[in-house]
């Protein structure tokens, strides 16, 4: 991990840039290991504050998201990471309980459309396609 | 799979439950499909109605968190059926090409906290928690 | 894919050995596949039968297993193949059905435990590790 | 985590449910995290019962079941209670080694039979579908 | 998706530049899919350029762990693409078999690793921190 | 796990193997729990050495491969133990930088190509299968 004491001033940058924006004072340990390649530091950094802005989907969501993402494949730094920026945003056991139940749920039907290799409904397809299709 | 017309009424009754609360006027193949363990037919649906209800979060967002989580373990039945659900509630292209964004990049993300084994910030950990615990 | 006529007498000698041991009478197209790379043709045909060879669990209990990782890995292939080959066991729609409750479930509870990021009871752990440790 | 004294009355008699029906003396983790969430805390103990119950598959094959899909997803609470409730039913070293063996070697063809996109043998399509289709 | 020519101006210059750097006359179905949410489609495709640029690690080198990580994973369109990719390199049957030996291989152990919860050995960890740690 | 002084005659000459041909004088927790099912310690090792021996690819790739496959399935073993052998290979930070990018990335267009369904272009189907197809 690359401490900020000893970062070059690209990285020092981005460290600076990090703090900023997400109004923390200190380096998550993601920054500090992705600085020892630093243009995947750049490209990452770049990239996750243009996913997470609010867009049509607000902060919050997108979180939820990311935590149903990470239960799925089980990272246990972004569980930790991502749960704790929820919870900044609002996020109570109940509403964390909601996310949870949904991520168990669609892991298990999941497993069991694939088990049984059941065949799309015709009219699911044309419905997910969209009016601008 | 079991067709409505071969049904025995435990089964039968459970289709007309679907048909009448989905309002639609066919049923899906995976509750066909999980008619032939109607145990298991009956348990899933009780499930889907209660993890799928109006709660804390709205259905809408529920059926984002069941197409990411679909994506990532890449289930071909449930992207269908997922994306035709939450079109009807409203998802036009750009909410699901942010729903995309946000679940490409945490899987991207999983994947290098997981590689370099990165470890928990502290910080994070208490966070997480909530003011719950 | 290599079929059996273009196959050198090494793949050739495999696709007769699979033949006789599996009583088919047909090259199945993973193996045909497989001998694109004969030394992995031949080590993986020589794990299988060694793998599936009747133990401690009988051959049933072992595909049910292969379905139960299938149907988790969402493999296509392999879970057409593995119900097939448990069909051929005696394995019926009710027991397929429990297969598919269990591997379910847990694929369910798996992220559960995973998005709560659980400690481990230490109670488990004494026990997981047996009398023999 | 809900602790016992903490628990509300609808909890508390879930609580009291598991130590009698599983005939242990203390609340495992997962129910005492699942129960800062009480719909969901209801509908998994609910649905555990349900399909870990003797059926046409024995306990001990639910429990092996259950350790390859937690050594699939990597699941660590799971593997520990898992490997616990399946030692408590009789499995020894042997008999985990031919789970862990079976489990390893279709994670392996698994991802032969996906990376080379095998086609399915149509063969292995109809007998997977039984006689009962 | 969107064609060439229902795009905006935005999206067919970064069509233009696709063909352009690859050296291609049509529009893989891909971008022509991520073209209906243009931020993606220009993050990723900025990305894709700059991981995939010769660096310490070779084009074709970069193109079979795409294949392994796809292969894993179970992506279909990635891994008709990447091995149509890696072909254009120079990959022949001998290299993919290797590639799909080694990435079945650790799907293989990566589950004994973890279905046994096996602790790592203090020698790996210092080790592979590496001299600059 | 079996202990160099517990193990029979089978498990030490297997012991004794490893150390010569890896060139290290101490039991890495995987054999030793492997060596808790003989013929699955016989079956791995043999497999590991056939498939890790230098052939089309050479040994550093394989193991960058193995690092791709071990992060994409959160492997905390095997991340450490190939990392490790990464290294003493010649493995640096700015290569194992350009493995991760590549390991996140298209474990990240990987999902996007699931989760958007994506056709596969014929043109990538017949490349894919080569000229020998």
């Amino acid at each position: 991990m690359v401490e900020y004491d000893q970062a070059n001033d690209e990285v020092r940058a981005i460290y600076d840039e990090i703090m900023e924006i997400r109004g923390i004072d200190f380096i998550p340990n993601v920054f500090k290991t992705l600085a020892t390649h630093p243009p995947t530091l750049r490209r990452l950094w770049d990239g996750l504050r243009q996913v997470m802005a609010p867009g049509r989907l607000d902060p919050l969501t997108k979180e939820m998201i990311a935590i149903a993402v990470s239960a799925t494949n089980g990272c246990e730094y972004c569980l930790w990471s991502h749960t704790a920026a929820a919870r900044k945003l609002g996020l109570d056991d109940e509403m964390l309980g909601e996310v949870m139940a949904v991520t168990g749920m669609f892991n298990q039907t999941n497993r069991l459309a694939n088990g049984y290799q059941i065949e799309v409904d015709e009219i699911y397809r044309k419905a997910a396609l969209g009016p601008e299709s």
